[in-house]
């Protein structure tokens, strides 16, 4: 059954994590480009990575496609070991994806993101050029529908959801965005709107903040079509890790971002918590962006089990809300096999030097000195130096 | 070439990260039990894993045989989905490991740990028994070296070198301790000097504390031993996860153990200040237990690079100290790409509702309810509540 | 010279600190009841405070008065040890406060609060009549002006502020609310709109709510006036403690108060920038509610000193941002001798088992659970902890 | 009954909190120098802390004499608004400590404390010369006994308490040491056995640590006593901040001395539990030092009632363990009124940018980089700045 069979049948669909992420600490993915050339590098990897998700649960296999339009691939290029074609990577993506979806009950589903041709003022055709090279090689690998994710600004997620609408498959589209909107200050509300008059079938967001502030940011976008009068699936992959301090361009902006994320890595918990509003929000398409390991989109299945039916097959390595412990020779971890232990449990960091939330740069910068940090000309290191200087009063 | 030619050469030796923790993750091992049987239920999963580590820059591939004794699969076998010999998770282990090892220049280790058997206070010959036949195993399929690794009892230990040094391969010994000693009150460097006199040319510690703790601990296991006048190579393998609040009994004492021990996970930057410090304490085989990642075995491998002369595999994938950060579109991302930087930050973790440490269970626990707690007698529920309540007081 | 002539010529008047908070650490003042028999039992006790919060750069004494209407003393009066007559106990206020006043320049401000009478549905005729009793002794004891605070309703303030024009003298009033508004869900500039039109010359908030808040809401009340095209001074008195976790209710429902606010208290530095804040904002009568000690009060003075031309007296005791550090025999405290320093510091607890922020009570309560608490009905010992059972889930 | 008779028949003595600290506050004593001159300048305002003291429970007034040696009040003379001759400031003090003694049921006890004749390494005769000039005065005004408190170094504590005995009246000595000892090595428990031989009658620490540390200390002066086989009574006078990150010279290190320690400000339950854990510990001279305010001492009087058989007069504006929120309109408030509330409460900052903990100054630095430090040459701001950054990294 296709994805939109299930979803207007009611049913609960779970996505995929975070692919960039997990393969960044694995060993193939760059911070930094965040290029999938492992696809063609290391398949292996990629595909181990896929059957884990699904074995966590996922109904969805994204193709790891991320960030492998052509522009970006070669502005990237010099981080990619040897010279490999745009093609090549999202071919190679198509195949493994499909591979292990058929080892299961999994849909593929080919995802475009945002192109730095968009971001260097190129216009709308040759944007949509990218888009339509890696929709040529998903049409010929005939994937089960097609994502629009990762989105900073509505009008370049309309132009690929119209690209997108050529193949006659159904199209999802996320953006990360948070509750203030899209760069242009296009409230979450307007682009849920925007997305569905282009043809997205489905919406919602991904990346970028916390599930709380993503789930925040899918209500808006479900008052905007109920204020419209328009009909979509909601959808959510957040990231997980808690971003409460957050400025308006999400966890990017914070000083920790890219490499000193782990104290805010999301618990199981956290997660399963997450999975039960996300629901109770009216939202079907459940899964998770950077930070998702294998064992967060099992937390989704697992909470939201009663109402489907069933656990994921990696339930077997897993009790529910922590119930293997009951067998621990310690009678204080075995007074931990409950569940209202985990639901309610303020795990400690184990860092007495380090605050609980940070500023992000450039919060408290001047609108003047902003503008210029994101000038050409503000990059002297002296200058920079200069700006932070400022920016840290 | 051997561990000892390589250690006696003066060469670091790196080793690799924490199976089960990764495993459990990934949705192969089941927490609670720890047991090994996913190399015979999912061997492509965990030769992945090894993988990963090897290209991250281990020398040492252990096998998969942590609790693969005999009496500890049967205690825990209701566990197993299908009744997998202790026989085969071992074989599977050892094949496993040395397909990846012999893919780059790293050995095998072959890797026996406590038993159920020495805690229920069987008798020497019974455990030596259970040591024996995985070390046939390991014999068998001609490992390049052995590990006896987790001992919280020094006795235990000991028992464990002296049938693995039967073997006539060298022996490397670890504790599960502390600075604070064995858990029958014997002190690391003790432990040290007993665990060199039974045979193992190489001691230290791994696992139930955080890396700090764990260098303090070696350290006096080195003085203990220079105070014998005896000699052998250190070894240290912590856990990826900050304890400052540990007990006696480390890491599983603390509420959040096992599942909600993220925020204390550590950065690669805190990897790299272990690595530095292990190093400047004289010890030259170093490498992690539960919590550690790839991503955190490679900085490992990145921080010695000066001294060892090359950058592991996976580094192809990483810029030194975030320095692939300087084509970032955003300056204030741009300004991360550098040592200082890293080196000086103290990440937030997000959770303002949660504090920076935690009181282990037990902590508190007066000595008449600890060992009441220690019985058979206080596990029903509701002596259990009571004897919380008490030691929460 | 009046308030109004200070006010209207553009002078920037220093109100006191917090009497409840401070005198219940000295052993004046209960918790729970806040009233203000001291007057009558220790002047000399309270004398000192004035004398204190005068020395520090108060240009405004306000009677010590708070809870002083017939109404709450006489259903507080179990409390008060002896039977001290509504009328004696402002009185002594009006004297206490001339005498302190005498000493230095500074004026006298008669004040009142929200009545016990109001909540308890009483007819405005009756509220009326106990600002009327208290108004009585601040004509016959010749106070300069009179203020209206602490309200949590602007109906009631609005009463309070007619009452008072009676008298001739100009009328402050300030409620204490954040940016939510009042508990009938008035927003603040609606607030300030109703309590102008009543009659009140200055307007703004007190109590409640921290500093930053604070100014939040004078904000909102500034633009409602602007809105409405009227005018008014603007005064904040907010407290002295860090309280970004409150809700509606401001910080009675932190789990902390009143006797855990210990680390939330505000350092003098904190005080600096918020007297800065709200001079930039407009509001030229600043002071400080609980919490505020003569030294918070003492680093509004120093802050604008350069607006006023002139330090306060007890500025002979200290020294501007450390100035008096530099003299010190360790050279690392010498060097906190500067502004810099102190302008970035980020304050540790030394409680790394506590946490940064707290839910307050009644956050996560239901609607319903939170009405029957409200209602006499909750009251029972086992009804109330049934509701915290579900308010902590 | 003099102090003796009193400790000697087991009676709970109840000292005094901080001086300086509380005056700082109030705006009459000078942080950096601290020294007493509002004895002469601001007496009122020093017979009001004496008063509320004596109301909290004190049953010793400490004249305010710290650091009123002529040395001392001769070094930091600059900050002194009129010439004050030392001899006038000791006079005054103990006039208003008598006055407000006689009030109630309290003993005056003079003070000394360390001098900086003894840092400048002058010699013996001239440093006990300086104590025996204080000692005239509390001789001339008839004390009821002496306290040598707040020495570094053992040896100037022992000159002071040779001086003192000289007087025939009974003598204490406190020093503000950690467990790990003075700032010569002198461990605690040698410490205490050398100022009982000088004839110290009461032996303890005052100031410089957290009340948990201080009684570690305490407990290590005791152990030391005993293996001497020599008796005396103790006492404690600890700080009132949490400082459990203090390296060896206390809280004037952390970066928060001395204008950002709010923060670490201690509850009353906090001082609760101190008394109650040094009454178990044998100490029966309790009291407190800098950040102890009237309603710490309190604390510790409620706590000690069931043992002294009654309460403090200012305990007639105190509930129990906060049982006068029991009135209180709000349910979830009413619901503090107890104990186990107050016990088990782990009070929110509400700094969530802040860490629970800092690194004092001087912890990191290298051997070589402190003792320039220490050295003259080490001021120019220039070197201070590159010492700095060192010590930082």
């Amino acid at each position: 059954q296709g994805i939109l069979e299930r979803l207007d049948a009611g049913e609960i669909v779970i996505g995929d994590g975070g692919f960039v992420f997990a393969l960044e600490k694995r060993g193939y993915v760059k911070a930094g480009p965040w290029t999938p050339e492992a696809t063609v590098e290391h398949p292996e990897a990629v595909r181990q990575l896929h059957r884990e998700f699904l074995r966590a649960g996922s109904n969805v296999l994204q193709t790891f496609t991320f960030y492998a339009s052509e522009d970006k691939l070669e502005n990237r290029g010099n981080y990619v070991a040897e010279k490999i074609s745009c093609q090549k990577v999202n071919e190679a993506a198509c195949d493994i994806a499909r591979e292990v979806a058929d080892e299961g009950d999994a849909l593929v589903a080919g995802g475009v993101s945002q192109t730095p041709s968009y971001l260097s003022c190129k216009d709308k055709t040759e944007v949509k050029a990218a888009f339509r090279k890696q929709l040529d090689v998903f049409m010929k690998k005939n994937v089960d529908f097609l994502i629009a994710e990762y989105f900073e600004h509505v009008e370049e997620a309309v132009w690929a959801v119209e690209v997108l609408k050529e193949s006659g498959k159904p199209v999802a589209a996320t953006m990360c965005i948070g509750p203030e909107g899209d760069m242009h200050g296009v409230s979450p509300g307007q682009c849920a709107v925007q997305l569905v008059k282009a043809g997205a079938s489905i919406v919602g967001v991904n990346c970028h903040f916390d599930p709380e502030t993503s789930l925040e940011t899918v209500k808006l976008m479900k008052e905007g079509l109920q204020a419209a009068k328009l009909k979509a699936h909601l959808m959510s992959q957040p990231l997980a890790f808690h971003t409460p301090d957050c400025g308006k361009q999400g966890f990017i902006d914070l000083p920790e971002f890219p490499f000193g994320l782990e104290p805010r890595i999301v618990t199981r918990w956290d997660i399963q918590k997450y999975a039960r509003k996300a629901y109770d929000l009216g939202i079907r398409f459940i899964g998770g962006c950077c930070g998702f390991e294998p064992y967060h989109i099992r937390a989704i299945a697992e909470e939201l089990a009663p109402e489907r039916g069933f656990l994921p097959e990696a339930s077997e390595k897993h009790g529910s809300w922590g119930d293997n412990l009951s067998m621990h020779t310690k009678p204080w971890v075995r007074a931990r096999a409950r569940k209202e232990y985990w639901q309610n449990l303020n795990p400690a960091s184990g860092r007495p030097y380090c605050p609980a939330m940070s500023k992000p740069d450039g919060w408290g910068v001047t609108k003047g000195a902003r503008e210029l940090m994101q000038q050409k000309e503000a990059t002297t290191e002296q200058q920079l130096k200069e700006l932070f200087q400022k920016q840290k009063m």
